[in-house]
C-alpha cells in the first residue's frame, strides 16, 4: 500500500478524495490536514465517510507532512498551494495539486488572473493533468497540476474536434452550468440553500471567471493558434455537476459522419469517457458520484453549427476523482483503480 | 366585472390563470372547462386555491361555453385550440389562445412543425401578443396569440438590439433553461421528481424545438431581414422561471454605453420589464411568479459578443401573466391589473 | 396611509414583510433599518423587491426611528429586541415584535431558555399575537409578541381540542418539519445548499429546541394544566414550509364527528384557516407565500389517537404574515388587507 | 461467479439491482426482464449504467428463465410475485422477493390488506430478510422476503429495545418521511417533478398504508406480544432516503447508558448499522447510495419518552441493497461483498 496524505480535508474535494480513496485498493490515506477542524476524524466532519475513513485531521508544519506518506493531493485554495508544493516535491514527494496555482503556463497570464507567484520555476515542469490528453506526460512526472472543472468539461468536449481542424476555433462559445459544490463548503450567504434552491442564475459572465485563462490555453494548444472562447458559467440548484453546452462553427465540408469518427477514434479506447449515440443527450444525473465524462453532439444545418454536449461530476471528474486518476497514472497502477463507482441514479 | 372563461382549467397554465384573475379588480372566473376533472372544483385540484376560486370544472359544447363569458381564455393544446376559436370569435368573443395554433403567420411553417391547419383564415388576424412590441393591434384586435415561454424569453432580449441594428442577426445562439412545469402537468416518465431533482440535461437539441420556428419569424420580423438561430433548451429542476443566454457579435462600432441606451429608450417605460445594473445578472428565483422580465447583458470584450440574460416566470409571463396582461389591454383596463404580484423568494 | 417602520429588514422576515406591505392598501414603509446593509435599498439585497420597494435601509440610533414611523415591527434576533422594544412604546408606538423576547410569560422560563431579561416588566403587558386565540386583546394592546413558525402551527392544530377537552394533554407529541428559511440569512456552513439539498435530518431533538416552552405555556393556557409535550423539529430541503404532525389520544368517548364539529365551530369563520375535507391532508406547497393555515386530522382507531396536520409557510402565518394580520387588527383595518396573496404552486 | 437473475429490471429497485451487482466479485447478471422495455439494454433506460451494465432485458416465460439464473429477484409489483416465485422454487432455485407478497406470515392479515394470495403454502417458509434479526435463517433458507422500506427503518430503530423491555410497546409512535423513488417509476401526476419538489405531505395517514400491518407483526414478535403503533407516512422531496423518528415510553428505571448499552451489545457487530454518538442525529444524505442504517435516540426528561431516529436510502437498505446482503448470506458469501459503497455526500 502507498501511502498518500490529503492537504486541506475539510472541503468538499478533500472529502471526495476520501470517499474515493477509502477503497482504492493500492493506497491509505496515512495523513490528511484540515487547520479549522484539526484534532477532528474526517468521518466526524463529513458524517457519510462514518465507519469507512478513521483518519483524524491533524494541522501540520509542512516538513513533518513529508515524513508522512509518499504521494500528496493539495486541495487547498491557490496562493497556499504554490507555497506547499515546492517544499514537497523537494523532499521527492509526488504532487497532484487540485490548486489553480499550476495551470496556467504563461505566469504574466497567471498573475493577471491572480496575484503574483512565487513558484514560477515549477509552471513549466508542472503537467496539466487532463489524462485523455497528456496521459503520457503524466506517467513521468512529479508534478500534476489537477485541471479546474469547467475546463475539463468544456476542454474535453472541444478537444477532438480542434486537433481535426473541424470546427472555426474562433466561434467557440462554452455556455457552462455547475452545481453548487463547486462553490466550495466556505459559510457565504450567496451558496445558502435558500439563496440557490429552485433558482438558476449567470455570474461572473463576460472574462470575469478565472477558468477562462485555462480554457483558452489548452484550447489554443489543441488548436495550433490563440483562441479566445466566450465562456458563462451558471449556479445549478442541485448538489453536483457540470453540464456544458459548446457551440462552433463547422469547418467547411465538415458533416455528422465525420464528427462521429473523430470522436470515436479518439475517445473509443478511454475509460472515463461515454460518447453518447445520436439524439441521446447528457445529463448531470447519469453521471453523479462518478468519473465518467459523457459527450455528445448535434448539428444545427441552417447555421452550420455543432452544438456539443458534455457532463461530468465536478467534484469527481471535475476534481477529486481526476486527481486520483493522475496518481493512478503517477505510481503505475491500473488507471481506473478505485474509480469503478457507478454513477447514482435516482 | 367582466365575466371570463378558462378553457383548460385542469393544467398549470389554467391553474395559474385562477390563481391571478381570482385577485383581478375587473373581472370574474364564471366558467371553466376540464374533460378530465369535470365536475371538481378547481380548487380540489389545485388545493393551494382551495378558499380563492369557487369555480366548479365544467364540460361543455362550445355553443354552451359562449353563452357564459365575454372574453376567453383558451389554455387548451395546440390543435384543439384551432378547432374552438372560430366558434368563439364568431360568437363576438374575445380570446386569447395560449396555445401555439395562431402564433405562426406562416401556415406552411405551422404545418411543417405541427400538422394541417383548420383555421389557417385566421393567422393574418390573430395579433401576436407580446405587449412590448404589439401593445397598439393587442388593444384592437379580437384574437391574441399568446407567445410561448422560450421565445418571450429570448425575443424581450433581443427586440432591442435588433430594431437598432446593434447586433448582427446571423450570429445569434440562445441558450435557454426551463423549469420543468413548462413540461405541463400530464404524467410521464421524464418529468417525474425522480427523474428531474438534482439533474440537469438538454433535450431537442439542434432546431428540434417547436418553438424554433416562432422565434426566427419574429426576430426576422425585428431585423428586417431572415435570422436562423441556434436556439437549445434545458431542463432545470425547479418548478418556475426560465432564464435565456443569449449570444450575439456586436456590429461594428457598438459599445456598452449604445446598448446601455438602447435599452433604456425601449424599456424604460415598461411596466414589467426591469433592467438590471452593470454586473448585476438576472435570477429566475427573482421573478418567481411575478410577471417581471428581468434583463441584463454584458459585453466579452475580447470577441465582440454581447450576452444577453433575460429571466422570467415561464407560467407567468411565460404564459397565463402575459395572457392577463393581453387581456387587460384588450378590454381597456389598466395594463398592470391584477399583475401587481411581488416575486416570491426565498 | 399609516407609517411602518421595519427593524431589521435584511433577513428573510423583514424582507417578507416589505413583499407583503408594499402592496398594502393602508399603509407605507416609512422606514427600515438594517446595520449591515445601511445605505442599500432593500431591493438590492432582495432583487424580488426590485420596482416595489424603494426604501433604503438606514442605520439609526432608536429615538429617531420613533420619529419617522407610527407602528414598529422589530424583526431582529432575541435579546436586541428587549432593548428596542421600550423605548418605542414609550414614544407613544405600537409595536409588533418578531423575536421571543416578549412571548413566554414568566421571566423565570425565559431565562432559563434565553438570557437575562431587561424589560421583563413588559412581559404581561405584551399580547401573544395569535389572533385565532387572541384577537379581542391584539386590538387593544400596544405590544404584540408575535408567535414563533413552530408554536404557530402546533398551536392552531390542537388548541380547539384541548379547550373542547377532546384529547389528554400529556399524550400530546408534535413531529414538525421546517423549511430552511426558517434558518435566517446568516452565512453558516449547516444551511449551505450543499448540506441541505435531497436531505432530511431531525435536530435540538428532546426539549433542546427554544420553541419548547412557548408551545407548553399556550397549551398549559388552554388545556387549563400544566402540559408538556415532545417536540421533535426536522430539516426540509424547501425553502418555505412547516408542517407539523401532532400525536396525541383521545378522551374517552371522543369520535370523529366530534373533532370535525369542534373544528368547524371554531375555525368556520377565520380568514386564514382551511379546514380540509376527510383524506385531505395539508401540504406545504399549497400554502406556499401565503398566510393560510391549512389543517386536517384523521383517527387512528386501533390506538384510539388523533393524528393532527397543518401546514403554514413559516415566514408568513409563521412570522411576518401573522405580524401583518397582528398590525390590521391593531390598527383597526380589515384583518385580511394586504394579505389576500394567493399561495403560489407549483 | 454464480448467475443472478433480475425479474422486474425496469423499475428502481431492477436498476439499483444491477447497480450494485455489477461491480459485484461473486456474481455476475446473467438475465434481467422487463415487459414494458423487452429488447432495450438496461443501461439505455437507465443512462447512469452506461458502460457498467451490458445485460438486455428480455420478456421470457418463467420457465426459460429458471435455465438462465441460480438465483432471481424478484422486483416485480405484488401479486406477480405470488405467482412466479413457486416456479422458479421448484425449479431448485433461490429467490429473494422485494414484493410485499411473502413478508406477512398470516395469510388472513394478507388478505386484508391486499388480496387473495395464491401461494400461501409459502408463506411459513418464507423468511424475514432483515439479517440482523434473521441472519441465521436466512443463511439456510430458499425464499427471502426482503423487508419493505418504512419497516427496514423502523425496526431497526426498536428492536433492540423491545428485546429487552425497555419500552412500553403499546406507546410506540412512527413518524416516517420517505424520498420519492419509493413511489416507484410509474407515470403519475402525484409524483410528478412540480407536485412534489419544494413541498412537504403526509399521505395514507391512520392505519392506511400496506405497510403497517408488516411493522406490527415484526413488533409484536419482538416484544412477545401484540403491538399496535401509529405509522404515519411522509413523502419528502428528495430522491432517496427514509428518516423515521419513533417515540415510545421508557419502561419504568430504564435510562440514557441502559439504552446505550442494549443498542451497543446488539449492534456493535453489525456492518450496515452506525450508532451514533450522543446528540449526533442521522441524516438521509449520510447514507445515500449505501447499505448504511444510521440510528441515534434522545431521551427526553420531562415525558419519560424516547425518540429515536433512523435513516436509510430507501432503495439500498430498504430494498435492493438489503436484498443483495440477504444474497450474500444465503450464498455464503461475505456479507458485506459487493455493498462496500461509500454514501454520496453531498
Amino acid at each position: 500500500m502507498i501511502k498518500v496524505g490529503i492537504i486541506g480535508a475539510s472541503g468538499y474535494t478533500g472529502a471526495e478524495l476520501a470517499r474515493i480513496l477509502c477503497n482504492h485498493p493500492e493506497v491509505e490515506i496515512s495523513v490528511a490536514t484540515s487547520r479549522q477542524y484539526a484534532g477532528r476524524s474526517i468521518s466526524d466532519i463529513f458524517q457519510n465517510l462514518r465507519g469507512k475513513v478513521k483518519v483524524i485531521c491533524e494541522n501540520l508544519p509542512v516538513d513533518e507532512l513529508c515524513q508522512r506518506a509518499d504521494i500528496f493531493f493539495t486541495a487547498v485554495p491557490h496562493k497556499t498551494a504554490m507555497d506547499l508544493v515546492p517544499v514537497l516535491l523537494a523532499a521527492g514527494k509526488k504532487v497532484i495539486d487540485l490548486s489553480a496555482d499550476f495551470r496556467l503556463r504563461d505566469v504574466a497570464i497567471y498573475e493577471q488572473w491572480y496575484q503574483p507567484h512565487s513558484s514560477s520555476q515549477l509552471l513549466k515542469e508542472a503537467v496539466y493533468g487532463l489524462p485523455e490528453l497528456y496521459r503520457q506526460h503524466i506517467a513521468k512526472c512529479r508534478l500534476v497540476a489537477n485541471p479546474g472543472c469547467y475546463p475539463t468539461s468544456i476542454i474535453l468536449g472541444l478537444a477532438p474536434l480542434l486537433k481535426a481542424d473541424a470546427i472555426l476555433p474562433q466561434t467557440i462559445i462554452a455556455d457552462s452550468k455547475s452545481g453548487t459544490s463547486g462553490a466550495g463548503r466556505a459559510a457565504q450567504i450567496g451558496t445558502l440553500f435558500c439563496e440557490v434552491h429552485d433558482g438558476f442564475r449567470p455570474y461572473k459572465v463576460g472574462r470575469a471567471h478565472r477558468h477562462t485563462p485555462e480554457i483558452e490555453q489548452e484550447l489554443s494548444e489543441l488548436a495550433g493558434q490563440t483562441v479566445s472562447v466566450t465562456f458563462t458559467p451558471h449556479l445549478l440548484p442541485i448538489s453536483r455537476g457540470i453540464l456544458s453546452t459548446v457551440y462552433a462553427t463547422l469547418a467547411p465540408g465538415v458533416n455528422r459522419q465525420d464528427l462521429d469518427e473523430i470522436y470515436r477514434q479518439q475517445y473509443a479506447p478511454e475509460p472515463f469517457i461515454r460518447l453518447l449515440e445520436d439524439d441521446v443527450f447528457p445529463a448531470t444525473q447519469f453521471v453523479r458520484g462518478s468519473n465518467f465524462c459523457d459527450i455528445s453532439f448535434k448539428i444545427d444545418p441552417a447555421t452550420h453549427r455543432v452544438i456539443i454536449m458534455s457532463a461530468i461530476d465536478n467534484i469527481v471528474k471535475g476534481a477529486s476523482g481526476q486527481a486520483i486518476q493522475n496518481m493512478n497514472i503517477m505510481c503505475g497502477f491500473q488507471e481506473t483503480a478505485g474509480l469503478g463507482i457507478v454513477p447514482l441514479f435516482p
